[in-house]
């Protein structure tokens, strides 16, 4: 079942250890077939090196196993829930990436600073409210999720595609499971930025203009960069 | 005599070079044989890249060399003062990597911030208090141990497995000799992210429900992490 | 058309990889034929490992393009503008590396604190002035190459081979397209020592006649540095 | 002639790369065979993988060409003040290495803060005073040479084998040349810990008899690190 998506998330999962993005586990890919509704994602605690696609384990939208013997991450509602509340998404990454992780436990927004943020996220990269002590003992994975979603309230997820969970780490997503992973690529590399910007001038900021002509540039009907 | 115990301590120290943590000779690893009470650990002063199994030495408890031609490594004495204290142990691992040293430097504890911290370790990463002049121009290595025993008077050394030795750097330590390595490189991430963290907020912090969740979710009776 | 210079400008892209300045599709470099005016130069979007040397497209000093069936790289006419102004240039270099990156969207020039900074820059790397809401809202790009031509008026690009655009990243330059791909590792390297001094010594700086003398040593009829 | 020394210059730069201290021809080795008086130091501006043995400049210690046909690095003055001053020194290492550069840059030496450092450093790393315009004016590399010999007017140079050139960067040496390597690569270590510790805690500092006794664990009569 759905033998080449396991694929790319194998691939992906690979991806985030290349791009420097993840130690050991500690991270985790999926990606969902919009027509069947399946989601498939990384096992739990299994490490990269001996990863195999036919390991990856399939789960419906509810989160009830339909394939794979392994236990799916222990994040597997989370995304369940970023794949039910954003519709144009097509696959989801969480890492502990360094500088990304340190703008969440500060509890920060990450500004945008530059166009190099501006090219792929129209806003700040928000940063979720504190969760409470019943989200905490509840449903914990599901509440992450649920805070997220709640962040997004006003803000369209595919121009914005990630998040940083307070006290946690960075979400990303994107159409697909290969745009999922460089934006969290971006994420990170955006983070390291604003921390270096933020150390040399703390009122460090850019026109509003700037970024629009920057996501301009990229996304929409305006669009011209790469190749169409 | 413990040939396979020989084979993991040679391992593990090259994972040390592998995660980063450590430069020409600077780190060393133990590993104890319980049922024996022998300890393996890692000759003095011997470069990596000609490091060979057969090089361990064998020591007991007290430090007296059961087999091995090489002299132990000069830190042999606060390793062996671990494994006395702290009986759930079977490794240990001194290095001097970067932004763990940097803490132990600046005499702080690593305080929790995030959940990649909650996830192995239970409280903040302590460091220890000064030596005294006594303790410095007495049996040093074996008052290294004593100074780290005495700081986890009240704590659990497997669910804080590391310390900060001031003006020194860290040690860490697992139930085997891989989980050794792994904590601390562990620490080391978890170093960098709270400087990073620090420099972003001084006043950040987080809320002790969430550090509980995160352990608890890996460790204790009620754990759901990874294949069971 | 201009073979050799293609293989040229595909090395000095694969260079910008191996140096570490760029990850994805995010640098571009050119390269002018001064004879027949022809500049070469990557294609938009293009990822790295699978350019080949015949895909660059070459257009002329006014942005028609002479060969090739790609788009070439959105930030063509600023590299254009830099070649119509800087006569002395026969490559330039686009990155978003971190340190000079952050540097522009702090907003700062990087000052001369070192040796290093004034064996390749006489003064300090500038940075541009805000563009205006018509400068982003017309055609930007040449716009772009615009404001750094104005911020030259009083400077000689061969002795300043950099520039940091404000809120957006560096362009390097340099006589040909190697030399203009150094002059961008050595614009991230001073960036990064910059940073790290600014951090320790606020109010460091360097007496005019250091740089004096290491600009000197390497630059103009008594230089002395390499072999002649 | 000296052959042997050659290679072992050739290796020694070749290490430089390894360790990360230098990019490009930013950096120069040499060793001095202390029976002949002659000193091997690598050519000027010539880059590290092409570099060959028999290219290898030999000079006396008046900086007279003995042999090679390539001109020997414009710092070779600088080489030599330290060998003629400093007796006990086989090999000097000059490198613009990020954090030792940064240290220099801000004109701060680097204060003991921990045992990393002790164990190489009996004392700060120091750092020289503001050269004079008639310094930089005149024979500026010998004069540089001169005010490091100045500097360690009342200190051991093998106590202390390193300094920081003020707004240039570090010079290291030891008894030969695969000692000066291992100082310079030791220096940079130190020079990066020490900035993260002061980032954390500007007041850091450590007791004088730690300092003394990681010192003397391992140089003079008592020292008991590594294999005798």
């Amino acid at each position: 079942m759905l033998e080449n998506l396991k694929e790319e998330v194998l691939r992906a999962n690979l991806d985030l250890v290349r791009h420097g993005l993840v130690i050991f586990t500690w991270g985790n890919v999926s990606a969902i077939d919009r027509a069947s509704g399946r989601v498939v994602i990384k096992p739990s605690g299994v490490e990269y090196d001996t990863l195999k696609a036919e390991e990856m384990t399939v789960v419906d939208l509810d989160g009830n196993i339909v394939e794979g013997s392994l236990r799916p991450s222990s994040d597997t509602p989370t995304h369940l829930a970023l794949y039910r509340a954003f519709e144009g998404i097509g696959g989801v990454v969480h890492t502990h990436s360094t500088y990304a992780t340190a703008w969440a436990q500060a509890g920060l927004e990450i500004p945008p600073l530059g166009t190099t943020h501006a090219d792929y996220f129209h806003h700040a990269v928000p940063c979720t409210a504190d969760m409470t002590r019943a989200q905490i003992g509840g449903d914990y994975e599901t509440e992450t999720g649920r805070v997220i979603v709640e962040r997004f309230r006003r803000l369209d997820p595919l121009h914005t595609p990630g998040v940083l969970v307070k006290n946690h780490g960075p979400f990303a997503w994107g159409r697909n499971v290969h745009e999922a992973v460089y934006h969290a690529t971006v994420l990170e590399e955006v983070a390291k930025m604003a921390f270096v910007t933020k150390l040399l001038n703390p009122t460090a900021g850019i026109s509003p203009s700037l970024v629009e002509k920057h996501f301009r540039r990229k996304h929409g009907p305006e669009a011209y960069y790469g190749q169409h």
